[in-house]
């Protein structure tokens, strides 16, 4: 007999529904976002941790995993070894998490979608345009499931803003910017950091740094508030602090759907910013603006009437489709970490959805797909052909 | 051989450490709040949530439990049942918590704890003051743990106040005021939902509603952080809203040791405001401000010099002490949930420390403890009285 | 023929008319509060300041007009002198502001008012009830103006607030919280200042020094924009800083019609807080929130939706009303100058008025009068009762 | 003998000196921000505002002139005839503001310094490079003053702002982001109003609409700040609103002297914004943010320090030069009206000491000067020509 995760009938309207078990998650990778990551999945209590290749070094590996209380035998010095032994345990992961450096992530998700294994990978998706386009059309054979970890785009008030888009709450879109300002990189001597190095460096992380890491969380959140995909864009990039050989700022003008015209900024030497993600969508009737930390509140302005601030919790402006991502009532503020988990709890009922053969509806789970990670790697792409030429428009 | 919980040396200073296992958790009351500190047990992979008595009704007890991947042995109908299989158990929980209705904390905290199990009990404590001398008596004699859910007191930043405070960094204090502010109340009918009922109910909610929800919130944040004890009070209750058996709003004159004064208010009539919980001390040198609704940030004034600001996260002026209760960086919001994650994380090092046997600092863990828990029924009780004699003062 | 000063026709909905000349103002008491108004006055366009009683010693009541640019043979070394003077000249002051130390307000405005000179006067409008009281009957009896330097009700964000409450935007009122916390007397030494010495001397500051001063701003606009009368407190005095003869800070339990309960506290030793005169009032359908320091903002709830941010501007939840006051685009700030200049245009259209023998809409003009001075009055001595009494309650 | 304004002897690092009259102001133009600015000129009490050109129809010239309290026969008809007869006039006025449209402020700035009449001049300073040469030549050769309207400069934290960025308080900079968001045009039909259809003109408005009214504000707080000139930019202007002749947004990257790269952004079709005026400066040791609407308040972070707020007022951060242009207490709110009294008080002593023959040091006045409203005509320009050959760098 097989299992069944999912309830035999699902209100979609409804809260979540609760799976027949929790499930099984491995770590790939053993950096701070993991822990993060881990925390989130635990907190939604739909997923035990339970497996790792969290170093190259089996001893460490195996020290790592204790820390996790994981039980040695599923603690693995390389992804392609706990990949081939997960699928074949009778009680092997159901997904993966892929933390690792960037250049680790394209073989990483391949190997485990190709065992059988669902994906949850971190931004950016792959370096390469191609990687990406050949992950798209994995999943695309094999029906499985790989999200990507655009976990801002989790956040209550994120989803109250599409929203608000989607019903023309803002009328027609006349402008678009985003920016992601951060200050870490102030100090000359902080590239030396071991987990900063191998974002300076191109052969791991990728053609770029700053924008693959940051910069691509401000335009995944542009498209996906507003509904409009990025057709084109014109980037400089920057070395505003020590030397360097990868850009720590970049500006561009940005084009979406419809010639809608923005700007994106990404810095990490912008000192006093820390989480500083914000977004801001103009439209012909109204505004929307947030900010990574300001979360709970989004300001919504319709021309003419007084201003807004809906507040995360139920109810007073929020929509049943949000709510089903609050956990604390208004007031009580929720964070980072619970916007990852609204994603993990997300992927859980997408897994579990394959694993049962059920169909679902399309915008019932908003989390971020593997064509979105995709448009992330074009994106990041793009910037770097149109920074090399010299700041022209690039098509993306 | 006996089990070892905490490593062989600890270092008191650096991060909080590993234990060797998960530490099991039971659950006493199965309402909205148990939900909450379920999560926030998980999210610091120190708990296991094993058992529970959720319902009186057995059969609802273990459907709720099967909701939380409980096993239906370990789903009980009573707490004495709980209390008395789990301490027979081999691998019987090595705490619980309790979240039912006032009116069952004391009973319910009395038998888990002479049955050996240690608990973290929400506030108040319990409905009358001899019950919690009773505790604190019980908790004297056996060296049990018996932690109160004050888990605003374990913020990143109440914590970095509190440190202030006791370097001197706002002088002498001369005044304190602290508010909890809330506006569910604010509709006529609310009194009639379930899970409201029982707060407007003497026999349930004890001798205050309002007093002992967040009053009581108010009071221990004013201790916690200015290191005084409250000694007296004069207080006036009153029904701003549609007639009720209890107070929904208080206002009092405090005084503290030293003969410091200060303010305090509680309601939930106050449109607009929800998690309102704010604070506020003032030195002969300078000042400290918090708001739960903002509560990634210190205001700290030094008299003389440009306003500070200190923001949750490392360095930046938070304190080393604090930085253990941080889990993502600055401008990454954490929450409430934190909170309670900080209180279970520090509760899982008690219980670990008195079951290894090992003596630990007085000010290693810092979670609210059965003194302030006492405390707290002591003020409650002297508020009571106090309104009932026209709102004399009335010593603590 | 006589002179007429305002238009023939006036629309009492449309904006404030043009005066067919400025109206001449003298100044009594020279001090800085005098300097702020003597600003606003002239930024009104409708008062010339010409004349003044800035010293007791003759050469220096010259020098100081001399930077004021007033004629010498308008500068007076004594109040009575000028009215004397300024009653009989041909162009001779409409009328007069108080600045003077509080035991001069009493005699200042009676000898002006007896001379037929109008007056807007500083709070308190004078140390004794019985002098409020006489000046009330003063003004009875000749229709003369008396304004009083409540300058914060006229806000236009404190107009809003009032217009919304009477047109029943939060319901019915059930509670009102003010307080006006400031920090200047944080240092042990500033009692000794010039401007400071006299503010704690009970002969000139009267029988208090913090609740006469600031408390009874915040009394004033606790008033105005419920419309609900104070009706009895309970108050405590604290000396919180260095020993001094007067208190520096006061608690308050308040009442007010319909038995509406509230709180009042003013301090000056809240180290951060300079301008804190915060005003919240919540009813059974919504809220109301206003900060001086935010002064362009006014937060407005409607239990169940969205919150609301009403800024001052033209349009956009503001009442054409309050646009009167309105004199820069909505996001260019105005602040507290601009207030007292809107006390002083609606003061000038009231002596206009009583010069030209018109009558006018009663609720034409909100500045503060007589009415609210002789409140003010009775609000402090009630307040000095109960402090002395205990802090038992005091019908006012 | 001649008339002395100033002082005998003057503190240069003292409060600004009493002039020993109020000068003359006369008023070129009669639009909204000819009543502001006029507000402001009288509340620094330096300053008369007795004669006009306000309309170029005689009898609404006098109609306008008499709501001004001006003499009938300094109600001019032509800005020409005004220069002339007030040269000629023993009494004539010492400076004119020039508040026309933008046309108009060449030759209307022209004719009044060829009659040795000193002149505040509304930016942009002209509509065509060459005629702002001009304006320089004039006033290098005859030694007059000529003052822009960058009223924004004026703010006591802007000031400051500038002020430790050049004692070196964010170290070395390293990017700069200024913008200027409005909404007013957000109505498809604003264009039709008759304030509005001059500034879509481009035979009255010149080459550009909204960069030449807000986006020339924000490019001079940049380089004012900074102290860095801006040397070169790329600009692409928008119609973001309903079809117009004239761009209603504009984005740009600037740089600025030493290779400092920025962005720029103008537009009026940001809902919810009004005075989204918000300057960025980042260096290698601090950050400085500031944002018009919260004008009061100085964000200031030094990288690895709690974060600062200095807040306009006395002492506590602010600088003694600063302190001269504050006029109410910290905490009592200023606003835009007080900047441009700030303009117009610095202008009165720089118009003074011309006429008094004295020369002043260089860094004692810092309104806007005729050279910096050279340099936004410049930038005015250079954007021009960027967004005409499709969005290329432009030297400045």
């Amino acid at each position: 007999m097989t299992e069944r995760l999912l309830p035999e009938t699902i209100d979609f309207n409804g809260p979540f529904p609760t799976l027949s078990r929790r499930l099984r998650l491995g770590v790939v990778g053993g950096g701070r976002i993991s822990a993060t990551q881990a925390t989130a999945a635990r907190m939604t209590d739909r997923w035990d941790v339970i497996a790792g290749a969290l170093s190259s070094d089996p001893e460490r590996a195996k020290a790592r995993g204790a820390e996790w209380f994981m039980d040695p035998d599923r603690c693995y010095a390389s992804f392609e070894e706990m990949a081939k032994t997960e699928a074949a345990h009778p009680d092997g992961v159901d997904a993966v998490m892929i933390t690792t450096p960037n250049h680790l992530h394209f073989p990483a998700a391949k190997v485990f979608l190709e065992a059988g294994i669902d994906v949850l990978c971190d931004k950016p998706l792959t370096n390469e345009v191609a990687e990406a386009e050949a992950l798209v059309d994995l999943t695309m054979k094999t029906g499985q499931i790989l999200g990507v970890g655009y976990a801002m785009s989790c956040f209550p008030m994120i989803r109250q803003a599409r929203e608000i888009v989607a019903e023309g709450g803002i009328g027609k879109i006349n402008q678009i910017h985003v920016e992601f300002l951060q200050d870490w990189m102030t100090p000359d001597d902080v590239a030396d950091a071991p987990h900063v190095k191998w974002r300076l460096d191109p052969k791991i992380s990728g053609p770029t740094s700053c924008v693959g890491d940051i910069g691509t969380h401000a335009a995944h959140l542009a498209s996906f508030v507003s509904g409009l995909e990025m057709t084109a864009l014109r980037a400089e990039f920057h070395v505003c602090g020590a030397p360097k050989p990868l850009e720590d700022t970049a500006f561009m003008f940005t084009r979406f759907e419809g010639e809608v015209p923005g700007t994106l900024m990404a810095t990490r030497l912008a000192p006093g910013n820390r989480g500083g993600l914000r977004l801001r969508v103009y439209g012909s009737e109204g505004g929307l603006e947030w900010d990574l930390e300001n979360s709970e509140q989004l300001k919504f302005y319709r021309f003419g009437e007084a201003d807004r601030v809906i507040s995360r919790g139920h109810g007073h402006g929020v929509s049943a489709a949000t709510e089903r991502l609050v956990r604390t009532a208004r007031g009580f503020p929720e964070g980072v970490i619970e916007a990852w988990a609204n994603l993990y709890t997300e992927f859980a009922l997408a897994v579990a959805a394959r694993r049962d053969g059920i169909a679902i509806p399309d915008n019932w789970l908003s989390f971020p797909k593997v064509s979105e990670g995709a448009a992330g790697v074009q994106f990041i792409s793009a910037s770097v052909r149109s920074n090399e030429n010299g700041g022209d428009w690039v098509e993306i």
